[in-house]
């Protein structure tokens, strides 16, 4: 089996270390490199100080084959990552001509005027290889030194990801001789996690020494993710499916989907595949649950549209409510939501309508119905379907948590539906 | 000046470093330490594994005062912190009498059955302080040692931030002597990173040592952060709003609001302020705009409704759309938006409409018209703005920086209205 190669990631700024900005970037690249059979052991963040970063280098030197860096390479002053990557391989800047030709050409084609600022992006240590960024101004730079292989990236997550993927990760591919890593998610709605964990403890005990499990909660989900190392794909690939095929009897009810599924896109193939049409009435999710259904690329083969009606009389006007039912049980009560669900449905001329309407906070609670309570409805040509829920105080988990419980309830439906 | 806390944030969990879940926690634990004071110098994240934790541990004890874990508490066989620990202070897990009747009461209220694995989750090791957690099964520790105080919280975001706030935040500040550190935010839309550093470049470059500024540019938008450091806060506080009051002139017609400000915030308090009401037709930004809105605890006082149209049909029958323009022009035309902010603000009754139409991709695009096309537009009684995007190729980018854009034009029609 080859060496398995490890790699640290590191973002560098005062941006991410004083909390201003939440760093997406590790996450993609350890996903990205598990999927070149690279292994991130560690992940950290520096601010922009020279000892600070020099520290982390050296460190990371002694325990990994690969560091990664992103940020720090923008054009302003606080952006120090190129001087101090002098320091620690011993030499200078020097204005490099492809890296000038690449950002005066940037700036050429947007008709914008380029800064002197701009310019100097174009100067870089003698010692690196110049990975020409094609997304923005700021280069890719990648250093071999003493067996490690450096690679300093800009922090601007599409600039970082599109160099990565184009030419970072194939130049890794080449250079590393790595063993195999495959995931396999499964992905559960509707159960907690010590409950999963006794249901399926046998079959956790049972697994081999090469896969690793792990539960990893959010919002109302559980994921399972079972992580399988080894020399070759194929045999590695069919245990995984081997483990995957025992497990599932004993969940069966509570898996939604597998790897990147999400509920948005399991309901988007089941309306695909089944031909049906779907409206959408919000009122305390306030347009969340609309947003997540178009997130999917296509949708608009199936989504035909949304009201969101945070005023009572749009939900008169547009869903066609009828007013009597509104004065006599309000905007939170089942009859509203079964209307909605309907109304809206026959409103957009839909196969489906679903609905949400409750008390998301932090305000408008009372002691008959307290924030958090929330109800919920999807509506077919064969029935309508009314959920309560009693959910936190929080007005943000409330609105997530109320979409992912509206999504499985019509997932739920769409099964039963031919 | 009292000496400067420096701490080390700490995430543990093979979630986070194979890139399965966001790491949202350390930035928040960040900025709240910011608040009182402490400063952290560095983030980390480590797998599941014993090793990697026990060196992170010795690493971050060399260089800082505090170290603050999360994760690695729950009650399946992935998570060993709470071992590790008993290792790192060579120490064992006893029975928390506390932290069992805790778990035990959590189950009772909730009328849920514990199980074994939960009951685990009261032994502790035998030199910690026990912070008892009211929002969930993981106890938070403290400890105390060799000078250095570490703390070890549940990764779940919730539970966590509810230790933080409630029990942590209090006995660091109660513990420690700290200097005090500020903040400022400007907030900046619709001008680049370099283009703003080059307006306000003799400003930066004669700010006091004390006072240290730095760039975060996102989708659209360049915050200036601003952070002073010193030992009493009101002289602070006042060198700040002078070095403010010196930059604002420089850059005003880019400011939309400071601090925790957002575009959603500040468009909600001008229709607040003008006594004005809003509604929303989106066609490719698929209600993403009316989550933006409705994220704002309150916005129902000033948001009435959105009409999400992805089907032309709807946008025909809903908005009152004339089928003629749609014909000879199409979805994404001027004749379009005009006639949606128009059509929705005289649907819903309101004194604004704003609207969205585009192709947000990956599929869509023409020669024509292609992927990133977009067109924004705002009605209020006086006129109706209407604005072309040319964005790129990627829809989430598209759609958020519609979102960006549309909210920015309503801001600016807002400041004209009395």
């Amino acid at each position: 089996m080859p060496e398995t190669i490890h790699a640290e990631v590191v973002t560098i700024g005062d941006e991410i270390l004083f909390g201003q900005i939440t760093d997406t970037n590790t996450q993609w690249i350890s996903t990205e490199l598990t999927t070149i059979g690279i292994r991130t052991v560690r992940k950290s963040s520096v601010g922009d100080q020279a000892d600070a970063i020099l520290q982390i280098l050296q460190e990371a030197h002694q325990r990994v084959n690969l560091i990664i860096l992103t940020g720090g390479l923008g054009p302003t002053k606080d952006d120090i990552t190129k001087h101090t990557l002098c320091r620690y391989f011993n030499t200078e800047l020097v204005m490099n001509p492809d890296a000038l030709e690449m950002v005066t050409g940037f700036f050429a084609k947007r008709g914008r005027a380029m800064t002197e600022m701009n310019r100097l992006q174009a100067a870089l240590p003698a010692n690196c290889v110049y990975i020409p960024n094609h997304w923005g101004t700021a280069p890719g730079m990648w250093f071999e030194f003493d067996g490690r292989v450096y690679v300093s990236l800009p922090g601007v997550p599409f600039e970082m990801k599109s160099l990565m993927t184009n030419l970072i990760l194939p130049k890794l591919k080449a250079h590393f001789r790595t063993p195999v890593i495959l995931h396999k998610m499964i992905r559960t709605v509707g159960i907690g996690e010590s409950f999963l964990a006794e249901r399926i403890e046998p079959w956790e005990d049972a697994l081999p020494q090469h896969i690793r499990l792990a539960y990893l909660p959010s919002f109302g989900q559980v994921k399972l993710r079972l992580t399988a190392t080894g020399s070759t794909a194929e045999p590695l690939q069919q245990e995984l499916e081997v483990q995957v095929a025992r497990v599932l009897p004993l969940i069966e009810q509570y898996v939604f989907g597998f790897d990147s599924d999400e509920l948005e896109t399991v309901v988007g193939r089941l309306l695909n595949q089944k031909k049906l049409t779907l409206a959408i009435a919000e009122s305390c999710t306030g347009g969340y649950v609309s947003a997540q259904i178009t997130k999917v690329p296509g949708a608009s083969a199936y989504f035909w549209g949304s009201i969101v009606s945070y005023a009572n009389d749009i939900k008169v006007k547009s869903l066609g409510l009828d007013p009597g039912i509104l004065a006599e049980h309000g905007a939170v009560s089942e009859p509203t939501i079964r209307s909605m669900a309907e109304g809206v449905r026959r409103a957009l001329g839909t196969s489906v309508g679903i609905a949400t309407s409750g008390i998301a906070g932090p305000d408008g609670g009372t002691p008959d119905k307290p924030v958090g309570t929330i109800w919920i409805a999807c509506a077919t040509d064969r029935c309508t379907v009314t959920r309560l829920l009693k959910l936190g105080q929080y007005r943000d988990q409330n609105i997530q948590l109320t979409t992912n419980y509206v999504l499985n309830l019509l997932r739920e439906e769409l099964l039963t539906l031919n």
